[in-house]
């Protein structure tokens, strides 16, 4: 059953440039593609912000009723080459073993990003398919270019022709911009001379002599050209159309323009309904670079281990963070920001946990909670308004203060629906984790422990060994041993 | 640098039936390949016996300072069809959305599998491939195969040819069997009347109407044999010869029979010098199976939601438990094991708790321990000798009970080898998990400040106002605030 809220969700359709209804192509489901991460390095921060964006987007669809397929692929095929470069020869002659193996790299970074995934407590998508696995796949859609007319092969690599594309189609309509203006700009893929015009495209790239990573094709050995992969896994797994195709906004040209192209050359449409772009993430106001040390990954921050952050935050808190800026603005990151997010996300957290404690009667409350209700909505469906949705969730969070001290009264029906709708939000949707932070519990029994060996300590100096012996033998019960060592105390756990 | 120890190391080798010393192809470098679950269900707790078992190996080979390339295999390319069964045009016309597909259930299988080697604090392997991503490589395998004579195509279908291979090599050189006894047994995968003997098995199958999985070929839509993926995979990223291949005592026949059989029409060599297999994994004392209710699956042995035990076991009682048996011996799991296991571990992991805190000195130790350290890596040594090895280190739990009891005498660098050794032995090879169970630390948390409460009240009844009220102050330095309600004391924890 697709909620009744859902016909007035708009989203800004990147393409259009508008905010649009959304209207899904199957009446009850949504096909929703991601441009995942490239596995070679480790999770990107800004990636991350992409991808908790859509986990929020999928999240509120599922909250919706629609049952979606939500696929994010894995860049696996990148561009190692061998470290040994005296040829093919020496190579084969090299013991297996100790060769570089990218799949072991594929593999190492695959956890790597899986694990910050969840700590960051997004749901996995239902498919998430790798290049690698797709290569007969993206074989068969060069096949169709070229029969298309829109493609050629020169020397072992075949790349996608712009200009006759352009004759009948037009390249470009995600960007907007000019084949004309493209001439200067065309960021040559790969350095080769073959292409017929700058601005084209490979589909298939030669493998070079030291090229690890190659497949047999009718153009002979090499490997897919990047933009590839998107158009072949997203066909595949939702068909010739379909409803949001997602990214980072770094992807909207070449990337997706050139997703258009190919699925236009083979199938004739555009396959996305619904374009959606997330905005960049920056570091105390610059672009993040390794280069000159505005870098930080994301298990820096949970961590600690890092000269930007005067402390460590959890990943609630910097997900609190990513969601007081809308998905289209730019989000700067900086130790001041995550402070106020820490200090912001507690706030809330702990109003949240007040509501079952708070008195309640049969009075009308002094605060329209139907009305906060549909407010709260109406921000998500609104282009999935973030900090204008916390924003209404602070307002009710002033009033829950006031019914805690006094000075507000709160209807009984109305509690009810408060805390429903604020675990529908928090966790439903935002997906903020309910899990406490481990390691603050594993410091708070240690300190207990301590606690109760001090009193106990003290109880013995003014001899109440009543006192003193109920907490050694109540410790035991809960399976803490005390060592006694003279004046003072250890404990053991016993399990 | 390869430890002195390793020389010694001798492995149950299946193909000879004898226990042979270890000497790697490459001398540094171990290359194994374990054959992974099919994704289409919930993780096995058989399948979990023989992951953990090759997982104390991959340890104990990294431990010994081999660089071991570990690869297991993802089977995903499955049997499922569309449950519509009234035709191609027919599915064709049904929304893409609504339709079964199959990656979702893998992905879905995959999570779990993950999830459940996560709790058992296995290593992933460095890669971990899947048949479906690997359908070009199969499909090479499959020229060869045909080129070398050895196999036929027929409507479709490709079959690999057991007389014609028999006649200049021999087929069943793992499990022994002989092709007579085998035509009458030979387990007809797919019922197909194409093959030119029972015996023979399916290289490529074509794709029926409904079988929704399946891709191009030389001869038609179809998909590769089971047998297959583990001869492609294995040699694409340890080469024609690698060290170990393992799995399932169910996959010697005629999995890893086809295995060798493929690898030797291909390359003219069995793959793998060292065949090594874990045994069955009974249920009280029967086959584990759904349909006589005689079945339990890993998770619920973790929650304790099953009509098999008494009580949940953690994930290290239940590694314990599989430890107790050699890999190669028959085991049972029943309620009564894995309480022994749960004592079992409990008094080693007490013990070995136990070891800083016991007193030293400079005298010799009651107790041989350079003798006992060699001991323990003899076990290990010995084909991976896990219950020995446990019945070694008891006898070292035996001696420090001696010492923590006073009435054995423990030299200071005796207790550093002691404690080094254990750490080895219980975390580094036997891969225990430190964690503590999670779920335990907030009960006993909750518990040390109800007791905390407890004493509060019995001081304020007692007048002790001074004891009360730093009760409360402490506590709310730790972040928990008392709320008192007349007699009676709630607290609530602010972060």
């Amino acid at each position: 059953m697709i909620s009744n809220l859902a016909k007035d969700l708009k989203i800004y359709n990147s393409i259009s440039g508008k905010k649009e209804s959304f209207i899904p192509i199957e009446k009850n489901n949504v096909g929703m593609y991601v441009c995942g991460p490239t596995v070679y390095s480790n999770a990107h921060l800004g990636n991350c912000r992409t991808f908790i964006s859509f986990d929020l987007i999928f999240r509120y669809l599922t909250h919706l009723g629609f049952k979606v397929r939500y696929v994010r692929n894995l860049t696996d095929v990148g561009h190692l080459e061998n470290e040994d470069d005296t040829g093919e020869d020496k190579i084969s002659k090299k013991a297996r073993l100790e060769k570089l193996e990218p799949m072991e790299v594929v593999q190492k970074y695959t956890i790597d990003f899986h694990q910050i995934m969840n700590k960051f407590n997004t749901i996995p998508p239902n498919i998430e398919p790798t290049a690698s696995g797709h290569i007969i796949e993206q074989i068969e859609s060069i096949k169709k270019i070229i029969s298309s007319g829109y493609a050629y092969e020169k020397n072992g690599s075949v790349y996608f022709d712009i200009s006759e594309f352009n004759k009948s189609k037009k390249y470009g309509k995600l960007s907007g911009r000019k084949i004309e203006e493209m001439m200067n700009q065309s960021r040559d893929l790969d350095g080769s001379s073959d292409k017929k015009n700058p601005q084209d495209f490979a589909l298939w790239k030669k493998a070079e002599k030291n090229h690890i990573m190659n497949w047999d094709s009718p153009w002979g050995k090499g490997f897919p050209g990047w933009h590839l992969e998107c158009t072949s896994m997203s066909k595949k797994y939702l068909g010739e159309s379909f409803d949001i195709h997602g990214g980072g906004i770094d992807l909207k040209f070449p990337h997706h323009d050139c997703e258009i192209a190919q699925s236009e050359a083979i199938d004739g449409c555009n396959p996305a309904k619904y374009w959606m772009h997330t905005n960049m993430l920056t570091l105390n106001g610059k672009k993040m670079s390794k280069s000159v040390d505005n870098f930080i990954l994301p298990f820096q921050i949970f961590d600690g281990q890092n000269k930007i952050l005067s402390k460590k935050f959890d990943p609630n808190t910097v997900k609190f963070f990513i969601y007081q800026a809308h998905y289209r603005s730019i989000l700067d990151l900086s130790d001041k920001a995550l402070l106020a997010s820490e200090k912001g996300f507690k706030k809330l957290i702990s109003v949240f946990n007040l509501i079952e404690t708070l008195k309640s009667n049969e009075n009308k409350s002094d605060f329209n909670v139907d009305n906060w209700i549909t407010n709260c909505y109406e921000k998500l469906n609104d282009d999935f308004n973030t900090p204008m949705l916390i924003a209404e969730l602070f307002d009710c969070v002033k009033f829950l203060n006031g019914v805690n001290i006094g000075s507000k009264n709160l209807n009984s029906s109305d509690k009810n629906k408060i805390s429903t709708t604020f675990k529908f939000m928090l966790f439903d949707i935002l997906g903020f984790s309910q899990q406490l932070d481990e390691k603050t519990d594993h410091n708070s029994q240690k300190e207990l422990i301590e606690l109760l060996i001090k009193i106990r300590s003290n109880a013995r100096n003014e001899k109440n060994f009543k006192l003193s012996d109920e907490i050694r033998n109540e410790l035991l019960n809960l399976g803490i041993k005390l060592n006694d060592d003279g004046s003072s105390s250890s404990f053991e756990i016993m399990k």
